[in-house]
Order: structure tokens, then sequence, then C-alpha cells
């Protein structure tokens, strides 16, 4: 719309009449053009926009023609129909050795979330979690030997999704340690994960006093033992109904698993009363249940990994399967580019910090609990979440518009999880990176926030996205595997 | 807006220039105006409104003078203020005959939901629950001679409300079921609630078989003596901290109730696992807790009860503390109008039908339950539950949209019961009479639907308004009060 001046309309011609109209301008790219325009007095509408493929024209050009490669529409079909059709049950509470082949009795070796990760780049959380973790196996007898064990090498660290596992922020798992057992009954998968210990002051935010300790050998003892009698005796072990339901109760699942954790409360105690356990060891573990509203995450995790699991190792599929944080680098893994990892920085967390707290403070994203997001949970299922805004920040339509805005880099939605707000849409999953790559969308995550030092706990939660270069280096990634494969001599994914 | 014809623009006169123009119409009142000129073609914006006071321009006047009138405002401001200070505390589970005076032993007296009622002008289902609950008394021993009983005046029918008490739908409380109490613990007043049975065939629906019978006697007896141990061994017994937690958790705490049950249930195991009860009995009373969503909603009724208690008796106050419905007649009960009921008859229910079963099947209105309601609940906290709208029908936009009309007619909003999806502002409470009557808008209430026929059930639930009658008429009876205290001879309400 043009509005003209109405004085001294002489001269006829197009170009001196435009001249002589009042600026109305459309920005796209450069917001400091618009703010210029702005700021003579002119009106300006901003078009957020970045080149695609972070303006690598050599990366731009692989990525178009992986937009519409039928055989990645394929491969992505057939993965996330494997997604859709994922039904996760929680079947069992074991140690950790007993079913993580790499933890077996005699191995020294601890899983940490994240890409694999040297002990000498780890962040504070990581390093203060694993020397708590080597105390708890009793392999040293002081947190200065643990710590010293830890450098030397003694002791193997290797990523929790290297074995199958996943770990909330630190997310140490060692041989001694209880895992949550989730099987998908589609396709027969397995993932593990293990136990909440609580907020505040406890392991998976780098926190290793005799108090954290004491707490996981209750966790790996009374607790363990009591808790495996009431998985194995769950009268109904589907977690895709009760994290459904729990998503029209205020969960996203991630940060916020009140209602998700009182769902499952109730099979527990039921199971529990059913059996013939010690009425005070039954008494201490439903009370350690019933007072931890984030019980739920560690069983929603592994839920999410058994999901996505089943999508993974589609030869050609751009589906986003892992997006994990060692509180130093992002990774990122595709269905169709099997064990490799893409990596960048971890972002920092904007988010609601505990009182005496700063970003400052903050270690930098961390944790494999992106997984629920890579599910199409947590920060991607905001929308079902509005009281989590006084947990990470934001206003209720901010989690309404950062679901919405998930969509546009997703696979589709997921009928099984919808989401009441969004009438009932379910919620955007399946993320394809070619779509992020593409619009600059980036991968939202809420998270608890740990401080940087070793020792320390929680001292936050917040919001974050993905770093885009993982999913630059995964399309140039995707688009070599389909040449390979072209050429004949693709490795199955 | 006016946009003018660009052809023949001759003649000067503002008037003749007027019928030249395109007709843009406002029109106020009557929607038929609107729908003729939209006909004919032009454009109308129709604005909804009706005169105050059902334009009855004596009332009209009352009203007018009602407006502002100082000593109300004093009034309702001691009103509110009382209400808000409630802190509703479930401190025991007791037979009703040992709780309430009218149902001590020996009396045959049967409480019920709504104002007053004859037992030959009683809805079905209201019969069917009173011919149920004479066969459970014992006092009759088939449905046939309990409904002789009923109709002969041989038991005396009174509103659960003149005994400080609530039921919902039929809401039939006789002497030997259990009713929970809720002590306000600001002011001491107990309100009392009988015990929910589930869904679908039930008392409180109008249903009386043999099963329905059955359960009543389990929940007299073994579920009773249990659960009143459960009761007494609370840690927490404080229920307004657990309904504020249940909102940020998808419950509206009438029709929607699955949050609040599932954090009761916890308190509840707890109390028993520390108890001596029998590990049998135990079992059996959580499993029936844990099969119910709708478990809480007696205890958030009794509650309410105790929350709108707290305002009742303020003289001069125009604040609704009752609003009840028996099935024919839907009554309120104004702070400052003492016992007076005012009355107009229920209206039908609009919502979502079990398979089999439409608005001709369905008794009106019914229950106590509107309480919710009154207490800022119910229809009133819709925003905070969208999930709702699957079960009484509409949008999760229409939900929330109910939330922001009822803050039109009421005192205030409750800063203890935030709603999240509006930004965390308190529910509307505190139903000014006043502001009904003047503006037109009517309080919105969520509700099951009943059979209209004794025996059947329930048979859908959906979502209705308080018929404008009653706001009128109690309007009129506050003006005659306030009227007698000017004269010196009003009865303190």
């Amino acid at each position: 719309m043009v509005r003209g001046h109405h004085f001294r309309p002489e001269g006829g011609k197009q170009m001196k009449s435009l001249f002589q109209q009042d600026l109305k301008v459309a920005n796209v790219g450069l917001q400091g053009f618009a703010d210029n325009i702005a700021a003579a007095g002119s009106q300006v509408s901003h078009l957020s926009w970045a080149p695609p493929a972070g303006a690598d024209a050599a990366l731009g050009w692989k990525l178009a023609c992986l937009v519409g490669d039928a055989r990645i529409e394929e491969a992505n079909r057939i993965a996330y129909e494997r997604y859709l059709a994922a039904q996760p049950r929680l079947v069992d509470l074991v140690l950790a050795k007993d079913a993580i082949a790499g933890l077996a009795q005699g191995e020294r070796r601890i899983l940490h979330s994240g890409p694999p990760i040297a002990w000498a780049d780890m962040c504070g959380p990581q390093q203060g979690a694993i020397t708590g973790a080597i105390l708890y196996e009793g392999w040293a007898d002081s947190l200065d030997a643990a710590e010293k064990m830890a450098a030397s090498g003694k002791v193997a660290l290797e990523p929790c999704h290297h074995h199958g596992a996943v770990g909330p922020m630190a997310g140490i798992i060692s041989p001694s340690m209880p895992v949550w057992v989730v099987e998908n009954a589609d396709r027969g998968n397995r993932a593990y994960c293990n136990l909440n210990e609580g907020l505040g002051k406890v392991l998976r935010f780098g926190a290793n006093s005799t108090e954290v300790i004491e707490r996981l050998r209750w966790l790996g003892g009374e607790f363990f033992t009591t808790m495996q009698v009431a998985v194995r005796g769950l009268s109904d072990a589907n977690l895709k109904p009760l994290m459904a339901q729990a998503l029209h109760m205020g969960d996203e699942l991630h940060n916020r698993n009140a209602a998700a954790s009182a769902l499952l409360f109730k099979r527990f105690t039921m199971a529990l009363l059913a059996s013939k356990v010690d009425s005070a060891a039954i008494q201490r573990a439903l009370a350690f249940v019933a007072g931890n509203d984030h019980f739920f995450l560690n069983i929603s995790m592994a839920a999410c990994k058994s999901m996505t699991d089943a999508a993974h190792g589609v030869p050609g599929s751009s589906m986003v399967t892992v997006m994990a944080r060692n509180g130093v680098n992002f990774g990122i893994r595709l269905s169709g580019t099997g064990d490799q990892w893409f990596q960048a920085s971890a972002n920092p967390v904007d988010g609601l910090y505990f009182p005496g707290y700063t970003v400052e403070d903050a270690a930098a994203d961390l944790g494999d609990s992106a997984i629920t997001e890579t599910n199409g949970l947590g920060g991607f299922a905001m929308a079902a979440s509005p009281a989590i805004v006084q947990f990470v920040g934001g206003t209720p339509a901010d989690a309404t518009a950062n679901s919405r805005r998930m969509l546009s880099i997703t696979l589709g939605s997921n009928p099984a999880f919808t989401l009441p707000p969004l009438n009932f849409g379910g919620t955007p999953a399946g993320i394809d990176a070619r779509l992020v790559a593409d619009s600059g969308v980036l991968p939202i995550i809420n998270t608890g926030i740990a401080h940087r030092k070793a020792g320390v706990g929680q001292i936050g939660a917040g919001i974050t996205t993905a770093p885009m270069a993982c999913f630059n280096e995964a399309i140039a990634a995707l688009a070599a595997e389909l040449d390979a494969i072209a050429a004949g001599k693709g490795s199955a994914a």
C-alpha cells in the first residue's frame, strides 16, 4: 500500500512520483538496515532471515540438492513411521553392569552425557560427577584419589549413547548404578537410563559430597531392590499412554514431570502393595518417589531414546535421532549417517537462576536429556506446559509459540502426543536436519543449569537452542553418504 | 468509517450524501435487525446487549440504586476477604449421622442437592437415588417399597445446603454414608460431602441397581474404616495448595480432577503405609482411589463449600455464596440475604453425550457441584484445563474465553488459584449478583449429565449457565433487606 502526497502534484513520471512518496520499507535479513530506516522516521517492516547453510555457498548447493531428494524422502518416511510405531514399555530396573555390556563386572568404565570428550576437556560438573561415581564404586577412597584416577586414564570414559543409554546433565552411569530398562515393543530395541536423585545437590549436577554419595548408595541398595519388584510387578508397563496423559496435565516431560511422576507413583504403589516386600522398605521407597516431581524424567528419557533409536539407521534419512551435550560440545546424530557425531560448541542457557547465581556461574548446555526434544517433547511440547515458564522463564505465550515454531523443522506431528492448547494437534516430531539448515530455525531445549565448577550442583533452569553448525555439518555428511551410496560404495548407516 | 460513491457526485447537502453512501450499520440488542440488514447485502456489526434486570423497569431502578451503594461495597469487601482468607483442611471422614445433626441415629432423613423440592416434583435421577439410599439404609427391602416410602413422606427430604453439606448430581446423603469433613482453619466452619463412587452407573446419577447398592455398602464399610485412618494420618491436610497445584496440572476441579486425585493419592498412600491397617484392605481402598480420576471432586466440593460459607452472612453483601440445582430448579443464595433461596427453572445442558443418548434423554442441570463455580473453579477456571473440552465439549479457546468472561461478574480474582494460560492471573472469584443482573453475563457451569429417568445413570457431560431470573430475584430481595436495615428492622443475614 502506497500513500501519496497531495500537495504539488507536478510532474507525471513514475520515478519522480515514487521519490515524492513517504517511504514504506520491507527489510529482509540484517536488522541494522531496518533500525536505521526507523531511526530516520520512516516505516519499516523487518523480516528475520539468514541465508541457508550458514551462507556457505558450496554447502548451500548441497542442501538445495538434498531438498526434495526422493531417496531422502523415502528414507525419512521409513524412519518416521518406525518412530511413530514405537511402543515404549518400562520392563525392568537392573544394575548397569547386568544390562550394559561395556559395564560388565570388572570393567572400569563410566558413561557420560553428550558426544565423546576427554577427561581434560570436560566441564566442571561432569568431572565432579565422574569423581563422585569413582568414590561410589569404591575404586578410590577420596575425591582427590578419584580425580587422579580419572585423569590418569585408568577409567574408560564413554558416551551413554554409545551403549544404548542416556543420562540427564552430567549423565554419569557407573557399573553399580541401577538403570531403568525401557523396551520398544514394536521393534524390540532397549534403552537405559539411571535413577533420578532429586534436585539441588545431586551427582548429575556435579555435586559429590558425602550426602550425595550416601544417597546414591541407598538408591543402589534398598531402593533398587524395592523398585525392581515394583517395576516387575507393574500391571501396566506401557509408557506412551501415560506420557500422553501427562501432556494433558501440564507436563512437557523434560523439565516438568509432576503429572507423569504422580501417575507412575499410583502404578508403583499398587505393584508394591501386591508384593511381599517389607512394609518399611516400601514406605521409604515410595516416600522418595512421592517427594520428587522430577522422578519420571529419567524414565521419560529412556522412553524417548527407545523411540528415536527405532528410527535410527535408515540409510539416507535426514531425521535427527540424537541431540546430546557434554557441557562443552553439542552433538547430533542423523538416522542416515550411523554412528557419526556432528558437533559444535554448546550454547549458554538463558533461564531463571537460583538466588545468588548468574549465567557467569553456569556450565554450558549439558546432558542427554535433549533426547526428549529429539522425540518431540520438552521444548517442543512446551505448549502443553504453560506452568513450566515459572521454572525455565518466559511467558505461557512464548511456550505456545515455541511449539508452533518447531513444526517448521519437523517431519510431522505425533498424533500419540497431543497438545491441548494447540487444539490437540500433535507435538512437532522428527527433526529434519535439512529443514533446520534451510530455515535457520533452531531446535529449542528446556534444561537444568549446573554450576560450572565441580561439586556445587544445580543453580537454575532455562531455555537454549541447538547450535546451527551441527546441522550444517550433518547435511554435508549426509550428502557425501548419498553420493557414496549412488557410487555403490555407501556404508549402510 | 464511511466509503463514498465516486460517480455522479452532484448535490452538496450532507443528508443527500449520506443516503448515497453504502450503509455501514452498528446494531445493538436484537440480532434480528442485524440479520435483515446483512440479508439485504449491507455491512452490519452486531453488539449483543440486553437491558439490565431482565428489562423490568422497577427492578432496573433498584439495581441502579444498588450499583455503587457504599453499604454493599463494604459488605462485599468483608465477605470477599473472608473468602480469600479461608484455609480448607481435610480433617476427617465420618459417617453422616455422626457429623450432621439432622441425620443423627434414628432420624429418617435424606439430604439431596439443590434448593428444597418435594418428592413428587423431583427429577428422575434424584428420585432414583433417594430410592437407592432407602435400600442402602435398610429402611425398605425393595425398590418398589422404597419408592412408596419416599412418596408417603415418611422420610424427610431436605437440601444438603441446609446442613452445611454438598453432594454432586442427585447429591444424596443418608445417615450411614461416609462424609468428608473439611474445616476452614481461618474461621473454624466445617463443610461435608459424600464419597465419589466413580462414573457411569452410580447413585448420584440416579442408578440404583444391586451393583450400585453393593458398592455403596463397601464404600460405607471397609473403604470407610480404611480411609478414615488415611485422612486422620495425613501429614499435610491443607487443600488449598494442593488445589492450586492441580490447576497448574490441567484440572478445573469440577469435571476434571485427575491431577488433584493423583496428588491426594500420594498423601493417602503415605498415611496408610505408616498405619496398622491390614495390607489387603489398603490395597483394595487404594485401588479404588487410583482407578477414579474424579475421586477428588467431592473433596473439592467440600473445600469450596467451606470457602464460600466463610463469606456467607454479611448483611448487605451481594456476593453469591451458593449455586445449586435439583434437576428442576436452579437456586442461589447471597451472603447478605441469609437462608433465602432465589430460584428459576434449571437449564438443559449442552455437551458431549455418550453413544446412543441425546439432550432429549437428559435431566436438566443437576447437583450441588456448582459450588465449585461459586468458588471460582470449574467453568470459571476452565482456562487452566484445556483438556476438559474433550469431556464437556467446545475448544480450548472457548475454555480460555469462559474464564476471561467470568471476570466481568466477579468481585475479583483469587491470587491463591492462578491460571497459567492467563499469565498466572487469579481465577475469577466472588460472583456479584449485581454484576450478573446488570451485564446479562451468566455464570458458566461445567457439569455431568444424568439420564432423566431414575435408574439409568450418567449419559454425558457438558456446559450450561445459571438462569438470569435467580439473580434478578436476589437483587430485589437484597434491595428490600437494605431498605429494612435502613429502617432499623433488618434481619441480620
